[in-house]
């Protein structure tokens, strides 16, 4: 694709030979000439300067380069429509049933399914058109599944959950596994039933190994576009809004309701029966036990706002000097003590 | 089933009309008339005035609402014994060998086994009487499950494990892969062979993606009633007591004994190699590195008891205007230093 | 194997008898006659004095027992050869194709290749020679198994993933997932494609449930020897130098580097795009924030250099006390002000 075309439908600026042609995407310090590089994150500029690629995707605020330059608002967003534009798409297993799964004839598949070997789908279930199964794939009793969803080998929907349209799901992950519920009788634990099911709305991505278990009764629900990383535990009756993004390893506690557009760093945790605001943000490792308003930033255990607990770090960094300006302090108030005594006309 | 019928099988006091009826469980703000609603956490005690359920069960320390009530002394402990009284339970694959599974000749499965489609069960293994293994559980040679246990999609029992009766083991668990063990020669980690095994008690729960690794020799063991949550892991050679309760994604490092019903909040972390007393609690997140004597609460990183850790927090919060104070302190030593000098008199 | 046929092959000092024999291991608290203990932990030296081991593997430190001593410099190193003497090679699967397993045609598999009941082999995929796919393995479109690799059931490897020999891959861990990335187009996350793949060299281990992810572009790389323990999370583009070993738990934000020898607690978790030097050690739930030295001890959150932390700490826990000492103070300085004021001549 010539570079003027692909500024074109990237709406990008080009700052460099219009007819020359790139057909593939590379990373700057691997890419060779035809290739399209990628600088979004400034730590790799000084890569721009060494680069072999024809040109480079980069921010508005980048001006020179000794390659060509697609100057951008949002690299990241271009890169990803440039790959679609470049690139054949994945390749997409073909429609039909494997003869080694298992598809229930009381299961419901639209047109264009693709069910992998080893894949199990329940008496009930219901498969939207065009979604696919890949091997492994367990579909519980009446679970429903969307359209034009992937669910990778070996990911588990257990029974009567609900998927929405366009629904990643990666390998491993599991969708409706039993809340952790029990009543002590004095003696011993006694499981609470778990009756609910877990709700996920259109265009949510479920990373490897993720678990989200199934309401006590009622629902857990994931919202639209919402997207959750690797390992990470969404616990019964929680409520995620949309358009989130939590990374890998976060845990969220019973019945908490998080709201719209809320990012998470990686291992943070969320205590059970809290409400966080639309828009708020936790930092790597933040360990939330108290509601949190819209548009906050918290950090750190217990979570504070993050100006405040960068605050208390400093202070607690200086604590050394602080104790020994006591110490010294001591000593010259002994001083004074006694040397009024001593001297009291010095 | 009538209220005054259920209250007798709940001992619950019932402050409403006995000849009500109700026929269904329903979360307090999705009741409608003829459901049975419940309130545990004090929190949702608002919901009570608005609800449409027929009745409420509730803690004794309710008094009053504008319906029925089932007043108990431990409201989960009677929506438990509830569920199972108004509902039906849930349903059970039929007990049978389903053509897709791969059962060994030279396993064993005692009547009323349930084995799905893509369960592979290996040579050696026994099945007690009742157990369901779910599609795509794995049951390795030699591994033993006992009686009325449920094995979820895609469980992995590696070989030679024993699990008593009546456990429950959740979608992509694994018990029985090799512990974390290395020797360095100077120029490379040696694979230390994992010799033992993993022993499960009855009536333990095994969270989605929890893993459980073998013993290096010997065994890891898991006590009666104890109930882990999802991506919880346990690493080889511990030891947990009966009846402990652990949220989710707990780790607990090799060779730590856990003693009898020790409860933990989510994230929490152990150190290897440490005993936590009976009864010991720890606050999500907290991170264990010494031994804790019984019924002690410890929180935070390094752990320290709930009380003093609380304490520390609070002085830190408190430590900007202790620099201050301090900083104020100099100034008035200073006047004093010079005022002598200055106006001995003063 | 008598006693002085072990001590030559292990290199061992022997003090007791040569003629005796042994024929298994035990730990130290389980062995009888004719059982070779362990010890190298000194937390359980007091075992030495009560064991019915008719001989024990100790660390040269340890000059009596009452039974025999093999006494070696590497206590854990010598275990794991005694083993391969001791105990038959642990039961292998016998080469060739399951009939329940899914091979695609245009697969390749070299000689002395098992594969389990369930397992998927998809088109293009390569498996080196005597590897072993456990029942449910999945090895996706291209991906490569190099030789005497061990793949546990449900293990997956998406598309593409090469794996070099003698690799393990546990139960469940995934290999290959997408990498967690996403533009923001001022209304939703658009999934930027994940067009790399993973590399995993030779001798690695990956634990259950660990998670790996496919690079952006270009690949994700861990080095050879490397040792990853469960439910640890590898994000896109991160890359692990030689014989680093990781304790569950664990995760590394994207585009990491990660020098050779790297040793991780459980838990730790480290931020994206960072370098960690050659042989740097990380406390277990330490949260790393900034580029580490080589050789450096890092601990806490955010982490800091061992030492500092730990003095962190101290001051942290004599606070308590510095506030009380500050109070002390300002009512003795009150008193000198006031003193001056109401007894100049003092």
């Amino acid at each position: 694709m010539r570079l003027q075309d692909l500024a074109q439908r990237l709406e990008a600026t080009l700052r460099g030979d219009g007819e020359a042609v790139v057909d593939r995407l590379a990373p700057l310090d691997a890419a060779g000439p035809g290739s399209l590089g990628f600088l979004a994150n400034p730590k790799y500029a000084p890569l721009l300067e060494t680069t072999e690629a024809t040109a480079v995707l980069v921010d508005e605020a980048v001006e020179e380069a000794p390659c060509a330059l697609l100057r951008v608002k949002n690299p990241d967003l271009a890169f990803a429509r440039a790959a679609s534009l470049l690139l054949p798409p994945p390749p997409s297993p073909e429609p039909g049933v494997h003869p080694a799964a298992s598809v229930s004839p009381d299961a419901t598949l639209a047109a264009d399914v693709s069910v992998g070997a080893g894949a199990v789908v329940e008496p009930g279930a219901r498969i939207g058109e065009g979604s696919v199964l890949y091997p492994h794939a367990y579909v519980g009793h009446e679970a429903e599944v969307g359209r034009a969803c992937r669910i990778h080998p070996g990911a588990v929907l257990y029974a009567r959950v609900v998927l929405g349209d366009r629904v990643i799901v990666h390998a491993h992950a599991t969708v409706g596994s039993d809340g952790f519920g029990y009543a002590w009788d004095g003696a011993r634990y006694v499981k609470i039933p778990q009756l609910g099911t877990v709700e996920i709305a259109d265009d949510v991505e479920i990373g490897a190994g993720t678990t989200i278990d199934r309401a006590r009764f009622g629902k857990t629900a994931v919202g639209p576009g919402t997207k959750l990383d690797n390992l990470i535990q969404i616990a019964h009756n929680v409520r995620l809004g949309s358009h989130c993004a939590f990374a890998a390893q976060v845990g969220i506690s019973g019945s908490t309701r998080v709201g719209d557009g809320v990012r998470m760093g990686g291992q943070v945790g969320i205590a059970g029966h809290l409400t966080l605001g639309d828009g708020s943000v936790f930092s790597a490792k933040a360990g939330v036990v108290k509601d949190v308003p819209p548009g906050a930033h918290f950090t750190g255990y217990p979570a504070r706002p993050h100006r405040q607990m960068l605050d208390e770090w400093r202070h607690l960094k200086a604590l050394a000097r602080l104790r020994e300006t006591v110490r010294d302090l001591e000593k010259r108030i002994r001083d004074l003590e006694q040397g009024k005594a001593d001297d009291p006309g010095r």
